[in-house]
């Protein structure tokens, strides 16, 4: 693998020059307005394939030769894309069978993006020549300093010849029908396979009730897709080794396991759009930008690029709100507190025309640099400069929060609980909130994976099992390890069968409980959570009936006929802990819990505090060689003022000696170093 | 006709032994846990084509004979299904045809379940020949007490071979396509057909502008799943002649006119699955659940089965609550209430795998006896037990409520009033609702039926007049008989065409008035019903506007410009009365007038009161040989006492003797016998 | 083209007789009850192809000859319908190429109606001979007074025949692929096309990312529509040229651009719809309705016709609600005050099956002229007698509304803002609304028209500027025109490219600010617009941050960052002055602020009044050869007062002399009439 280092954070983004052939004045000013605002790394011709070879087999890279050379003139970088993420016109005309089929059979017609068959020999050889044109090309260009591989990787699609390679996928995981059989409990309304030819993707109107077929579908997308980007990368492998790779990836991204990816990118970077109102529930909503920021860094543990975001608004959402002054700042920043040694904007410059020509744009419509937005980029241009040392930092975490793909698919497959999603993405950023309150910084991990690194893991919803997730989680709690999960946990095996004997299932050693039943409650019920020192919360969602075998109860459940039995449960396992909580409770009940099981672990906390931060503040820390630095931030519309450890810190912006304390602005963030 | 008699309370579900024949112990376990939960009938075999017949013409009774024998070694009795209700692959894959095609022209692919084409000759002849071998090798099985036919029948198929089978039916109803175009008043939107092979049905994106059309659909769709369901039954005629019939309805299913149903079943049957939150709102969503019980007790004027139910919860539902502790008694013996003469679950033994696994089954995933669930199914086999002579009673309602699909689908289609719905089912249920109220057992009839066994005959929004239903009425009220109907009544003839002349059509001289005009309100607007005495109730949805010919102003409309106008008439006819309700009024309004009626006809009121019931209780009746057996329900969270006319009761399950009153706990039943 | 002329405003509607041929007693009623109401206008056959060609080339006329001559006996007169609107079923059956292929691949099965491809030369081929026929045997009928074309055009058809139909369109309009490529902005996304062969129109599994594409296939729609419609009139215009044409529109339809329309009709009409709910809410639905008429007197600046309306009810809204008493003559009469010369019913009388069998009609189903309906058709027959003398009068306006089809879709199309809809109609009708509350009569005017006739112009949300748009507005202004416009106004050319170098683009010389950025809020967010005087009204959805270069600012906002920055400017230019209003404010803003334009600029008021009107009042003024008819019309359930210039009025129904007021009843209306 080749390796991603830099020396400073990053700055830059998408630029689009293709776009902008006949207009040689404005790729002038581009170069001078880059220098403007301190944007060093652009990724360049992403969607450029009809610009690069505007008929089948006849290439035009005069013009990228051009801005390629006219970048390096001006010291800038590149992240040369491929241009796999849409395709010319040429080639829908000519070989439709690389358009898409749907689940419900239809074939897609050419148009938008993201929508090339994988699986098809045609793309994947168009993809090839093309990309190893560039590879050759610009493989050594003094410019580029890695590659961006398609964009957004996404989708499914249902044709013959997709059809074709689930099967082989299927005959090559199971070896026998038989097998399969038994995996798929296919005697249930005889669903019985005698070949696997019978078998067939879960078309709409098809086999949707098989959760094992559904959940190898989904693994056979995931694994075809790195498949197709394997070699899409081969060409590049081959005439520019040393080039680092990378592909970016989505919010919590539902369709693809991005676990899966983690050996065929050299660096993880993410396209970062959060919703801001400008008004103090910004703050939740940054979390499950938080969150994807941690799970970012963990699939390498390394540092990560944030790869886009919008310098003001999104044009998709459904109320295209611009973000106030300051807060594209604070939410780059918030990127690089947790990880990523890069803020990357899509775009560049705003298109004229097309689907996002109301995106926003470092430069805008009205193409100069005197309006708000490009002096916030050029204000951050500059404070990015000074956060050189911060490059290639870690956070280094004590606790991690298991989040899976399997998991995730499988319970929203099952036929159980409330129609339709599970609430698991939100139940596992509700556990990270908790932490995420605390100040400390967090890990996500997969839930088949080693966790002897940490102090504290929690694995929200915990539905389906891998063969050895049990058997890590009991290394870990024998190991002295403080391990919590929840409701609807360990529940299925890997192909979503249901564990005999007993919830919850392998673990029911380890956590000292028998769950009985579920209690399904709807959105207008609520329980309570009762602890012995009489302190209460509410809960509601889900309340598993449970019995103590061995465990320890914490609180019990405070009305309805299961009054007084247990809610939370603490097991002593080997030299660790292993907790339960049985049903959804609020967040303060997490808050607490949680708190008390960072103390008790005895986790660092980077500002010193022993209780819950201010609210509206996250704060992490960064550290590299000795050099430790803290980010505080401030997502509110009030101010706040945040006290430290002590310690001799400096303000990395400004130089000031800061001691004890910190005074945020509205929108405001504290950037400190110390050794 | 086979004849179904039983001398008690059966108890059981459906057995899936096929799901687990790699699992001998689990399946000799199962018999130690079916005695224990005095549990004695079984559905077997319902979804296991794949399992008898695993390929082609290769037949493989073994397991099934095994599983049979053992049952019956064990004094269970068994229900066998056949199973044309899912497919085996080998099917699918071999003979496309069998595969339903929608109303939107796609073709499904295998998958599910419930999806054959009804038509279709292949699948009709490989049905024969399963259900010849079934019928053959276990016709006269000592364990086999009838026979299970497929489940819960339903859908529609446009494939080819459907639309000539449609056009067949119209040719053969309609004679001539002069006549057929009369109905259909064709030449509205140039509609006309010159030739039967031009008429297609009622496709999403083709003609859905004629009533009469898409009535004639829904009317060949019944007619031919009966058909198919003939043709599934006459192996099991020729070889079992002796062994009754039945197919599993489901509640107030609007896809098919179960009244069509009547001669091919030897007893009725449902799968019932109220949905219970757990609150006193119980009692009312209940009523559609007791209106499904009458409604299948009324099918054959027998007593029906309660074919399947849930021991705690569901696995489909919004919000997939479990039954509350009792809830799981009292709600099957609700069934045993209203006529069943079983009390079935689905199912068994819950399911490992697929799309089912977590719907609630006597035994669960855990395994053991040692569970809540297990243990209330095992209490209600000891009741049951106790129960007996309660088999083969009847319910004798001198009320009955018009029901007919016709009408339903008639009112559904109907441009007009308010769009999509009509609420049709639920201003059956509301004037059901009232009934119930004052504690009297209700019949449910079809609209063109003989009425003379009732003192009292409602019609709701009877929109759709069958070429005898103003005979049958007339002789009813001629003969004495109360008769009510309501707004948006007698409006149209059979094939959905109005009734020229004024409304109320054909009933206008039985009921002395003219409805010149429908106002149809906003959900916030409403009028006021008025009575002469000064009381009032809120009214709305739609308002009739009325001039009486010859019948009594009972109340007037309290607002509006036809304040004062009639809102409920009298109209004696012959020895009878006939009412005329003019608009839809809160259920306050309903009991009030209803319980003048049921006092002013002298309906016998098990209970003896005179006026409504306590609320969210419950009763019924049954009766036989002079044993009348008072069942006393209490859906509620509170206690419920319950007022009784004098008699020598006799506590069915405890044998104490009780007298002219019980008090009921909360989910609490009494079940009184008397001679 | 020939004229439409007519000495009274006529009264009738629809008129069916095809569905009523074997009831020839009802066609003879017919005439007595149209004589009895003074109905003296029907359109014929409009859906009668299957009466009048029952097989193909086999013509039956004879039912339509004794229908005319009937009518013409009674002294009635007809628009003769062209039967295009729906298609025979042996047309469907042997030529399939007539059904439409929806966006999504889908293709039509027969059924229901408007729903033909307009490009299919059979279809084009079988119209043109049945129009032929028609024109050849009733052209010079003397009961005809012109041609009813097909029936509300609509749709769009994704045939191969259309997509070959559009590629020809865009060859034609844009010469070269390149010069496509330009206007698409195709490099983005890749979307480059090399060749007009592989274009496909918006298919919804296809293109959706080019605007510039969506809005040509919008264009062109309406283009093969206006051409279908040529198509149909041709044989019309060669056998019987003196009479005139109209065909019927519909509601600001969002399908066709009716702008293009107006070199093919003689006269406009539309089917007018207005929901009631008979409440004071009715003022605020009926600005829809009454921006209709003004927009349809402005297609032609004509008097137009009211096609449809209903008497009563229709029957395919969510609440099919009656007009209450009155509120038929009202409503009928507020089209006249409007502009329409006629007062048309959909339909005369109610058909006894099918989809529209509810619908309401001049005749119900009870069939007499005893009832309310029919009394009051009959009282409208009396007062459009009475006001003979306003036909062919006219409303004249010194205020524009400017409202565009290709500004409504590219709005639409745009991704920005809020999602999906952008509510242009919406404010489109906010700001008409605002003028109205003063009582002035309105025109409602294409973006690219000659402005010189108005003394004041409203161009709300003037998103698209078509090539000539901003001269038009800039001369205008120059001449001493008051010009207003308001946030998203300018933003892009005729393709939707965006107007590089600052909004609002081509009008920033005019406007004298530049629009830095916008921002969108939230449905629960709001801002404030401060005037100097103190006065503040709220304002939301979008808010324009503004830069005056040149402008006055007349208010300020209230709140967030851009507090105090211009909210409402005025620009001096040339003569005139061109306001812009940043942000879209509450009604009493608009209220206030247009008022003082119209008081600025001496806009005539016909009821003399300087403010606005009494609430749920509307005034109108029609004049003809000096004398004017002053229309005065309460919407709400109360009576209202409105004070009036003083003039010496007669009341054109009663004939009373008037001076300065008058009183009116609950949905009442004064007709006025001084020289």
């Amino acid at each position: 693998m080749a390796d991603w280092k830099f020396d400073k954070i990053l700055h830059g983004g998408d630029y689009n020059p293709d776009q902008w052939r006949e207009y040689p004045d404005i790729l002038k000013e581009d170069i001078r307005l880059m220098q403007l605002s301190k944007c060093d790394l652009f990724s360049v011709g992403i969607f450029a394939w009809s610009a690069l070879e505007p008929k089948e087999g006849e290439f035009n890279f005069g013009w990228l030769d051009k801005v390629l050379d006219d970048l390096n003139a001006a010291g800038r970088k590149v992240l040369l894309a491929t241009p796999s993420g849409a395709r010319p016109a040429w080639m829908s005309y000519k070989y439709p069978e690389v358009l898409r089929t749907n689940a419900d059979d239809s074939k897609n017609h050419h148009g938008g993006r993201h929508n090339h068959c994988m699986t098809s020999p045609i793309y994947r050889e168009k993809v090839r020549i093309i990309n190893t044109e560039l590879a050759k090309r610009y493989g050594d260009h003094p410019a580029i300093v890695g590659w961006h591989i398609s964009n957004e990787y996404s989708g499914e699609c249902f044709c013959p010849l997709c059809v074709d390679e689930f099967r082989i996928y299927l005959k090559k995981k199971y070896g026998t029908i038989e097998e399969l059989n038994r995996a798929y409990w296919s005697d249930f309304w005889s669903h019985r396979y005698n070949d696997f030819d019978e078998i067939e993707p879960p078309f709409t109107r098809g086999e949707g009730s098989i959760d094992g077929l559904r959940l190898d579908w989904k693994r056979y997308c995931t694994l075809q897709t790195v498949d197709f980007m394997k070699a899409e990368c081969a060409p590049l492998k081959e005439f520019a080794p040393e080039k680092p790779i990378t592909a970016n990836f989505m919010e919590i991204f539902g369709g693809l396991d991005y676990w899966r990816f983690t050996d065929v990118i050299d660096v993880a970077s993410w396209d970062s759009y959060p919703k801001f109102r400008g008004d103090d529930s910004d703050y939740e909503m940054m979390l499950n930008t938080c969150f994807m920021h941690d799970l970012s860094r963990s699939f390498l543990k390394k540092p990560f690029l944030l790869m886009e975001s919008t310098p003001s608004l999104v044009n998709w959402s459904d109320v295209n709100r611009m973000k106030r002054p300051g807060v594209q700042k604070l939410s780059s920043l918030t990127a690089v507190a947790h990880g990523s040694d890069s803020v990357q904007y899509f775009q560049w410059r705003q298109s004229r025309g097309s689907f996002e020509k109301h995106h926003g744009a470092v430069v805008s419509h009205e193409g100069t640099e005197n309006n708000r937005v490009f002096s916030e980029v050029a204000e951050l241009g500059d404070i990015l400069e000074k956060l050189k040392n911060v490059a290639g930092s870690m956070n280094k975490a004590e606790a991690a929060i298991i989040y899976d793909w399997d998991n995730r698919w499988a319970l929203n497959f099952a036929q159980s609980y409330h129609k339709g999603d599970k609430q698991y993405v939100e139940v596992c950023v509700e556990n990270y909130r908790a932490l995420k309150r605390h100040g400390i910084n967090v890990d996500i991990v997969e839930s088949d994976s080693d966790l002897s690194a940490y102090k504290l893991v929690i694995a929200p919803m915990m539905y389906l099992m891998k063969p050895d997730t049990d058997k890590w989680i009991r290394e870990f709690v024998q190991n002295g390890g403080i391990f919590v999960t929840t409701y609807a946990s360990c529940i299925t095996d890997e192909n979503s069968l249901c564990i005999l004997g007993g919830f919850p299932g392998r673990l029911r050693d380890v956590l000292g409980i028998w769950a009985e039943e579920t209690d399904v409650l709807y959105p207008d019920q609520k329980n309570r959570i009762v602890f012995s020192d009489g302190t209460e919360y509410d809960c509601g969602f889900l309340c598993d009936i449970v019995h103590t075998e061995g465990a320890e109860t914490l609180a019990v459940y405070g009305d309805d006929f299961y009054k007084g039995t247990p809610a939370i449960t603490c097991n002593g396992f080997g030299k660790g802990k292993a907790y339960y909580v049985a049903s959804r409770a609020e967040n303060k009940m997490l808050e607490a819990f949680f708190g008390s099981l960072i103390n008790q672990a005895g986790i660092y906390r980077p500002a010193g505090n022993t209780d819950v931060l201010p609210e509206n503040v996250y704060v992490t820390e960064r550290e590299k060689d000795g050099v430790k630095t803290i980010f505080v931030m401030n997502y509110s519309t009030g101010k706040k003022t945040v006290t430290l450890k002590n310690a001799e810190y400096t303000n990395a912006l400004t130089g000031e000696k800061v001691s004890s304390s910190v005074c945020l602005e509205p929108w405001g963030i504290s950037i400190l170093q110390y050794e």
